[in-house]
């Protein structure tokens, strides 16, 4: 149950050596609370009911701009009324201790406003993906949190996915060889009338929403910035899902190292999957990004099987929450930092400019 | 066991008819006399084997710049030495009534010579894939068949192969929907030491090998022709098999209806696939393109399930050579004819150029 002020105070002058050793030495029951910021579908199915498995973050603090939700959801997990704001009041987080941190789920134009006057307001940023709308953007989120000496974290929920770990440790130790050939492919059929198709809010189509998913897999999978990209648009304008944002892009990226990944981002047709083809066999997972039921299977040598994992154990939502927590408890930098979803947005940058200017764009470092 | 001769005679008038109607007139016991031009692996393996499961195809001659394999296969398959050529001898074929037509199965930058040269010599002519290395030998090769009068077909085996050819139907027809999206790839890691890694005789390096199976299937998948592609190429020229031809080409194809086709080719490593996405789900087949063992699965409405189908007759080798038999007895125009071959020549030449340039090439009509 404590509070940011009784964490350090429960550490004592152990806090001090932990940014420097970079172990906890809170006790367990010391837990980072989170406000989260935007109550929409994700925000409320997805993170919220996943507090419960934490074993570091708790769930203190609610924002919205509809009071009903408020409501509902504060009685649900008990929020008090004195924890729960509106957008107008948003900048009274500053004076709630309870909360060390927010967790923005707000629409992606939104992101760099809130999470700045976030940092501004002293506390820790999750910040959903992606993670603006522009590298410019990201790159005044980063500058606002270290100005603030904030912790800055992207909610790649994968990357504390049990499956898709072990998809990169084999990849990059070479499980079935240097891989060669990357496919990563993410994409479903939108419903009208959302926020995600209204150009402003959203900062683009299905690249922004679910193509990132395979452009971050092939970046992961690697572990190498990709040098260029080759991008391809298509989208029936006439749609009126599509009057300002894309519906498909396909796009090639190529690493250093020689590796070059194949990706599909789509909003009307059902993609989730990538594979890691190595000189000896491939990788496979498909579902590779759901929030739960990933599948795997691996060919080498000319045999393929499926690898199953223990279904036990924390799940992505709750080792996501997990992993800021204790990066702030530890004095430790996020494995999914700012600088991670600025990697991402430069690239989606190039892919939009590809897609235009029809050739291939590289990518600065 | 009917000569070229013998099969006119015993059709008599009606085979003036034939090319009319386009329905063949002959008796089942009419066979069409194929030449054997080049007798390496594929046609001693693959081909010459499936004469057996023809119906109106026969193997007559043989032709090979080593006399062990004349005498060796000559044997096997009851071949004179009278039908038995060296490559000096070639145009003696013109002379031998019981050749109606050539298969020629060399290295690819002989395919135009020995196909024009058998035209000129009278001979129908079927040329393995690619057709040869360049837009300009194919338009040669299709202009000496049209002046002989004689048919031109090339070797695209998969377009008889069950599988395939449902799948064709089924992305066709919209079975899952209006096609999106199509993915495609084909490699293996190829031994050191062969023609293939030989640019004056292979034409080019993976591509034109065995990438040919993924632009020929996102062109079959679709009946469109693609109006534009991107393509990257990723080659470790310090690998003694990469000296002169490339490794790995990716390479995105536009199509008219929107459809985008995201395509592999590799010499480093093993890939054999395709997958139609639709709004509704998708048709998958791996492997697509082996000589046998084809898989399908097709996910629909969110349910996935393999789809078989019976083992029983032709195989895709002898519906291949029963295909331009038939079409040399009823005067028909093979479904893969040279303007076919000619087709994707001129996509891997956009490929190869657009991979050099790094930008996209469009593809004129």
């Amino acid at each position: 149950m404590g509070s940011r002020r009784e964490i350090l105070a429960g550490v004592g002058a152990g806090m001090v050596l932990a940014g420097i050793s970079g172990r906890s030495v809170a006790a367990p029951s010391r837990r980072i609370g989170y406000a989260i910021v935007g109550l929409g579908s994700y925000a409320t199915r997805q993170i919220m009911p996943n507090f419960a498995g934490c074993d570091h973050a708790r769930l203190v603090a609610l924002v919205s701009g509809t009071p009903a939700k408020l409501e509902q959801y504060g009685a649900q997990y008990g929020i008090p009324p004195t924890h729960r704001y509106s957008y107008a009041d948003f900048d009274g987080i500053r004076d709630n201790p309870d909360i060390d941190a927010v967790y923005i789920v707000l629409p992606n134009s939104l992101h760099a406003e809130y999470s700045i006057r976030a940092a501004r307001a002293g506390k820790h940023v999750m910040c959903e993906k992606p993670m603006a709308v522009s590298v410019a953007e990201c790159s005044a989120m980063i500058a606002a949190c270290q100005q603030a000496g904030k912790k800055l974290m992207i909610g790649y929920r994968s990357r504390f996915e049990p499956y898709n770990r072990l998809a990169i440790d084999l990849a990059r130790s070479g499980h079935v060889g240097p891989t060669r050939l990357i496919t990563a492919e993410h994409g479903f059929a939108i419903k009208p009338d959302q926020w995600r198709l209204d150009r402003p809010l959203s900062g683009g189509g299905s690249m922004m929403d679910i193509g990132i998913y395979s452009l971050n897999a092939a970046r992961y999978l690697t572990g190498e910035e990709p040098v260029a990209v080759s991008a391809v648009e298509s989208t029936d304008r006439s749609d009126p899902r599509f009057r300002t944002v894309e519906d498909r892009i396909s796009f090639m990226l190529r690493f250093p190292s020689g590796i070059i990944a194949n990706c599909i981002s789509s909003y009307s047709s059902n993609h989730n999957g990538y594979r890691v083809i190595g000189t000896q066999g491939w990788i496979d997972m498909e579902p590779a990004t759901p929030y739960a039921g990933q599948a795997m299977s691996i060919r080498k040598d000319g045999v393929t099987a499926p690898r199953t994992l223990p279904t036990t154990g924390k799940n992505q939502f709750a080792g996501q929450l997990d992993h800021l927590a204790e990066c702030i408890i530890d004095g430790t930098t996020p494995i999914v930092a700012g600088e991670e979803g600025m990697a991402d947005l430069r690239v989606i940058e190039a892919i939009y400019r590809s897609a235009t200017e029809r050739r291939e764009i590289r990518i600065g470092a």
